[in-house]
């Protein structure tokens, strides 16, 4: 599955091999094949590789197009004409269906694509990006320039560049190319699209509503899109945490003690309740002394053990990477909770619920001093959830443990959440990804779960239940952040944007293929 | 002694009678007082008032002229123009001595009234103001127009119309109303101003150093200004608490655990200590789990019980006010702690040291949802404290609170401190202003101490100790907030300007023929 990049899952490893190893992550692979080999060395495959090779000049274009048209959910800048461009991607593609899905925020689009075939795969795009701040770019972020960086080569510098409009475009792109020599695509696509997801997607649940009986036809879901790392390596995750985000309200208003209409000059703390203190109160009931472990009562009851396939991929991350994991958490964390060891760490983060603060707030935060008694105190935390806990069921624990702790009156804002998922590595779906790397000679990592999540478990959970897998090659960075970038050009590890294409096609056809059953 | 504004000191009471009643304050007086009386209704103060109603427009032609030359310590706005002003207003009067006290921040002024008397006193000036967001404003804050505002008449708008440089103003008119009548000032006077006052005058004790030898000299500390209430009635403050503001930061970096450089993604809190959680553990060990006593070891030690002046204030306060106190209060805070009286509630607030968070922060505050463990825990916090506990100390108390805890690594950030002061209703410069006030038959509420804290107490700590008073009709209000304003014309309750600046000459000769020793 391609977990959302707002949540910049690639749990990181670094300096992984390309070449497959013996005992590696292709003993997950459960059948010979060949076949797949078959396919990516056939000639109709040679001549779409060939189309895009052709066509490098229009297809850099396209992706320079989509681009250009801003998208920023924050702000609403150029979101109508964004989404009329993507409609008309949709219909250049020869999509039967493509609509504009009113949401209650900024609306959806739907897009069938009939191939007539009958395989059907659900694809997610967003079309909206971060907001960015022009003077901080090197090369301006709407310009989508083309420039030099090393050690890519060419690349193309845009906010959305891989996060997802640069991707998405290259998809287009590729599909593109079949349909010019083919005719159609190999496969039906269900594609539900989200002009929110910079925002948590607050409304996409509204966009999935009114086609979920279509959406149940879908053999899995499927994400194409530069998977790289910088170095060539690829993580995939088979799944990702539940999450349920809250901010906790302690205010006099509420509780009915201290102050209850306004902040109060400081110097009355002597004589009335403060929110602030009694909100600090209830978050330390919430866990143990040392912030790590969640002391909810019933919190833990519905978690199921690591079952075998969990615990095999989990023995081959830490035995095949062993020295490598986490390497970008250690760059701005020297030392696990407890000092456990790298492997041990891998383990908790797989397997363990978390509970953070994400943010917290009271009073003045500015330069210097004011010396108020605020009436309000808040707090963001975000639970992170594994199998078999719920969001649901998670607010309920939540909201008994104040209720029970004495806090009835701090209030809980549900700011978003996403279930658990998960799909098994022997899905075909799965399956037929790695037989396309263990053909480039790539050997992913497979993390059986991420510990991000992603509204796009909406595909995954309960009623859809879809199995899902993401890949490709290609490489593009620093989502959310300036000078974002996607590798054009490319060097011997990392694939530039007409083997990337290339690979898109060669994952689709590869499924396409796949013997079902 | 006149707390600053900044502190909003004045503790409120409301629909005081403004007639004297047996048993009440004016028992606090010690000696006969006709004298008092002799000089307020002898020909050369008769004189001088005189002069004051005959000059009434060219008064507030001042009042406009000091208020619409803008002076704003946080951005810099007019803050060297307004200090030349008040340095030229110094020289009018007839000053000796006007200099230019240069600190680490905006400068302060000194100036020297010398009269020849054997009678010095100290007196306290700020020429900076809050900053202000003009489209809010009725009235611009800096035109300083003359509009009607009931039940006042007409008033002043304007930034700084009470907090202070309309104030001063007023005091100003005064004083050249006194020089044109007789020639000179009854008294000495040593003015020292501060440019920095509502930045919390950081850099208030280094426009006192140069002239701690001089101020020695000085028999009082004394403030003359708008007083009343906006219902006639006088709160007059013997002293104020102790405040130490501090801000407490946790972090990973000084932690060495968490994350040590910059936020982490939230999802990795499985597996990553919090300095967020670390904060917030810390914070609760230093008070009881209610928030309000403070549980730092040795905090209580210093604290001496209520003296008999004390207590027979409080007492004084508690039974002409039953039912009064702590009105504006109220409005705000429906409950005191546990329930207390109103009468417990004062006594707590007399005399109890008290332990507030004025602001904490962390991580993501703003709308929605930002997934990360902050590097960085903060909270400001401020200690109220009581004689005889210092704030030197109270930082020491909390180091080693800290320490003792196994917090060794969260930070304590000095932001500001003052220490209590407190002056004695027996203080001669106290009784002088009693005596006027009896004389006009308006009997003021005395509150040997107030809950707030005023770096003034710089005047009445050690090494000068002086004694303090303050004391003037007249009326504003809304510092620090929108349309902030000084009543003009008044009503049969609030003196307007001309009777507002006749009481400053009384208070001044009141206090000039005190019969001292």
């Amino acid at each position: 599955m391609h977990l959302s990049r707002r949540e910049f899952l690639t749990t990181s490893t670094a300096g992984l091999g390309a070449l497959a190893t013996p005992g590696g992550f292709f003993r997950f692979l459960e059948a010979p094949t060949d076949f797949t080999g078959d396919v990516l060395r056939s000639g109709r495959i040679r001549k779409i590789h060939h189309h895009i090779a052709d066509h490098k000049r229009q297809h850099i274009a396209r992706v320079q197009e989509y681009l250009r048209q801003p998208s920023v959910s924050a702000n609403g800048l150029g979101m109508k004409e964004c989404a009329e461009l993507l409609m008309s991607y949709f219909k250049e593609l020869g999509c039967k269906e493509v609509e504009l899905v009113k949401t209650d925020g900024y609306p959806g689009v739907w897009a069938y694509y009939d191939a007539g075939t009958s395989l059907t795969i659900s694809y997610y795009m967003m079309y909206d990006t971060q907001p960015f701040d022009e003077k901080q770019w090197s090369s301006p972020p709407l310009a989508a320039n083309i420039v030099k960086m090393t050690p890519f080569g060419e690349v193309i510098i845009a906010r959305g560049a891989v996060n997802d409009k640069g991707s998405d475009a290259m998809v287009f792109n590729a599909f593109d190319s079949i349909l010019q020599v083919e005719g159609k695509l190999p496969v039906n696509i269900m594609f539900t699209c989200d002009g929110e997801e910079e925002q948590d997607s607050p409304n996409f649940h509204q966009v999935l509503q009114p086609y979920m009986e279509r959406l149940k036809q879908c053999n899995a879901h499927f994400s194409l899109g530069p998977s790289q790392d910088a170095d060539g390596s690829i993580q995939m995750g088979l799944g990702g945490k539940g999450l349920t985000e809250n901010e906790l309200v302690c205010s006099g208003r509420s509780w009915g003690r201290g102050p209850v209409v306004r902040p109060i000059h400081g110097s009355r703390k002597a004589i009335m309740d403060s929110p602030t203190w009694r909100l600090l109160t209830a978050l330390n009931t919430m866990v143990t002394p040392d912030g790590n472990h969640i002391a909810i009562e019933g919190f833990h009851d519905a978690i199921r053990p690591a079952n075998e396939e969990e615990m095999e991929l989990y023995h081959a991350l830490v035995q095949k990477f062993s020295g490598k994991l986490l390497v970008a958490e250690k760059e701005d964390c020297k030392t696990w909770i407890d000092n456990w060891s790298d492997a041990e760490a891998v383990r908790h983060l797989l397997f363990d619920p978390s509970l953070n603060i994400d943010g917290i707030y009271s009073g003045y935060t500015g330069p210097g001093a004011a010396h108020i008694v605020p009436d309000r105190a808040a707090a963001k935390i975000d639970f992170r959830l594994v199998p078999n806990q719920d969001v649901r069921t998670t607010r309920e624990l939540l909201r008994r443990h104040l209720d029970t702790h004495g806090y009835p009156d701090i209030e809980i804002n549900p700011i978003g959440g996403d279930e658990w998922t998960q799909t098994s590595v022997k899905a075909p779906v799965v399956q037929s990804v790695l037989s396309v790397y263990k053909e480039y000679g790539i050997e992913p990592a497979i993390w059986p779960r991420e510990a991000g999540s992603s509204p796009q478990a909406q595909y995954t959970s309960p009623p859809l239940n879809l199995a899902a897998a993401s890949g490709g090659l290609g490489h593009g960075g620093r989502e959310h952040s300036v000078d974002e970038y996607i590798v054009i050009e490319g060097n011997d590890k990392v694939a530039g944007i007409v083997r990337a294409e290339q690979s898109y096609v060669d994952l689709l056809f590869a499924y396409a293929n796949w013997p079902m059953g």
